[in-house]
């Protein structure tokens, strides 16, 4: 089941990484030209299923940390992430057979074909997040018993950083202190494991999942059908199983602040059309929570997507702006990330969130007038 | 000319290094029990000159980093600055032969010592400051070519980080966020280098100054004789010749905020006895530039130590107390540390001072009414 992810595929996968990143991990966009170019070097990467990895591989997980609002400004210049690589494989005294990312959504979906290309490696098909969270510690890596530490930071200066912490927690603080001094923003490695644990404790399959939602949205608008309900449907075989329309609207108020290297903030959305009354979505960098007429129509570690009303392009954080019009859809987690010991971790306490986690497709819907 | 330090020798060690830690280096005689009772369990530590030093030996230099004022409040386990060295080590392959401080003024005289009693390493005498200086780039290791990276830094809780940085103000950059981050202070291990370039770019013999310093102003006390006119004889004869009376009154006003992990201020001192007018210090952990009746006085790397007006006890910058009686006295830095390239680097303008560097012994004293 190995197929090659080309230079064509890139943009199909940028933007199903844009939808899993609900409005976080970074503008996948931004980084894609560096992506492409590499990729133009190095010809196609292989993309592997999980169920291919040999049990003895290692496997290390590669993104990039910092808030999206300096990711915009910031632009890599693509060899950080295979620095940071370096950096971990030194520590270990092995060479990586496999990356993947610990992230697959935002622009950390593309990183894992960036270290592919340039480094002649296969990307698995999987993640730690199965979407986007704000911290390192939020892994399905880490709820089931990898380690984080080693982790290895680079930043285009070539200034390298490895932090063993007790804990992903600790690590999650020590490598976010490093990315701001390095400017707000670094590449890293970490979570290194053998191939029988990455079948264990990945997401599987978010990768092709995107470059699938990526390819669905783009047919349906060449086709002028409704790339929602193509979305929606493309859903339903997969184990993201439940997508569903949340609201639409224009955006009536937005606070957004950076703090403490994290995008954190609130949208309000006026509802248009058959839609009445306000939705409002809390964010740190990704959407948390989604509300309406004082019930929760969605909360993390379910995903809450914004994305544009007329064309189903997906907003990230720092795209969002007064007046706009978007369109709100929800999409269940993956049963993986919603056992005790994953709620645990990137749940809605894990946010601050007084409501506890109640499944999307459990929820009232916002319905129409 | 190797020579054994004792545990009865570790109180004039601490009072000879808080002389050298011109206010700054942390209070030495709070990691005094952390050394003591290391030494208690591993006997005495052996002092071995610069010049008995192995060309190939592989020493490295050790410490901790912090607020002073946090540094009283977070009293280390012991056994952090060990793990810095294994961090240090595991990343070269080697271990070290010996151990020197980076800094022979305040706590960071003794650390060595620690290491030393629980590695069974012997101690250099000699360091890579000459004094107390806020930070890791202010080496005279760093002035003459050592690369401080890699840096591998330890907490109370065994989380460790290993930098490898691009220059040494980039390795301190970096640190200081770690070091923030773990806490407020970390221990360091840094500045790996064979036994031919310790001779090379090392502040030789300070240690056995501070042993002597401390021993001269005790056995004044004992012998009721002058501690300050004992102290200033006693640098005649070393390569900090010129010890010099600056001041003497009490402390009328003082500022000082903890400030991007610093301790930032400014002493003014009204003048008793013969000595007329205010004297300002103003400090960054340590004390900076001493100015009188609109004359610099003495000017970094110079340094300007506070001590009690009738003990000669040195006083630590977070010791400073409105009413304070003090008297200032000033003593000439080493050959070493006022070339160009010195300067450059620890000189007053890498303090953001306006003045120039001008050698104490040339510089008018502030005389007597």
């Amino acid at each position: 089941m190995a197929s090659k992810v080309t230079l064509a595929d890139l943009e199909d996968l940028c933007r199903g990484a844009a939808v899993l990143g609900t409005g976080g991990g970074g503008d996948p966009y931004v980084g894609r030209l560096v992506v492409a170019q590499a990729m133009r070097e190095a010809g196609a990467v292989e993309l592997i299923a999980l169920e291919e990895l040999d049990d003895d591989a290692l496997v290390v997980a590669v993104g990039n940390m910092g808030a999206p609002t300096i990711l915009i400004e910031k632009i890599p210049n693509g060899d950080e992430p295979v620095w940071a690589l370096e950096t971990l494989e030194a520590r270990l005294g092995r060479r990586a057979t496999a990356v993947i990312p610990f992230e697959a959504g935002g622009s950390n979906a593309t990183i894992p074909f960036l270290v592919g290309a340039k480094r002649g490696l296969p990307v698995v098909d999987g993640d730690g997040m199965g979407r986007a969270f704000p911290e390192l510690q939020m892994e399905t890596f880490n709820v089931y018993g990898v380690s984080a530490s080693p982790v290895a930071l680079a930043d285009p200066h070539r200034n390298r950083v490895l932090i063993e912490a007790r804990s992903a927690e600790m690590a999650e603080w020590l490598a976010r202190g490093v990315a701001i001094r390095m400017g707000g923003r670094a590449s890293l490695a970490e979570y290194a494991m053998d191939g029988a644990t990455a079948k264990r404790v990945s997401v599987p399959a978010t990768l092709s999942l995107c470059l699938n939602l990526g390819g669905v949205i783009r047919r349906a608008r060449e086709r002028h059908a409704d790339p929602f309900a193509a979305l929606i449907a493309a859903l339903a075989d997969t184990h993201y199983s439940h997508g569903r329309d949340l609201f639409s609207g224009k955006i009536v108020d937005l606070v957004r602040t950076t703090t403490r290297g994290f995008a954190i903030g609130e949208a309000a959305i006026e509802g248009l059309g058959r839609w009445r009354g306000r939705m409002t979505i809390t964010f740190q960098n990704e959407n948390l929570i989604a509300r309406h007429a004082g019930e929760v129509r969605a909360i993390v570690p379910d995903l809450i997507c914004m994305l544009d009303a007329d064309t189903a392009e997906p907003i990230t954080t720092e795209r969002l702006r007064y007046g706009q019009r978007v369109r709100v859809i929800g999409i269940s987690a993956p049963p993986i990330m919603r056992t005790p010991e994953a709620l645990a971790v990137f749940g809605p306490a894990a946010f601050g969130l007084d409501e506890p986690f109640r499944p999307l497709e459990s929820l009232p819907e916002a319905g129409a007038g």
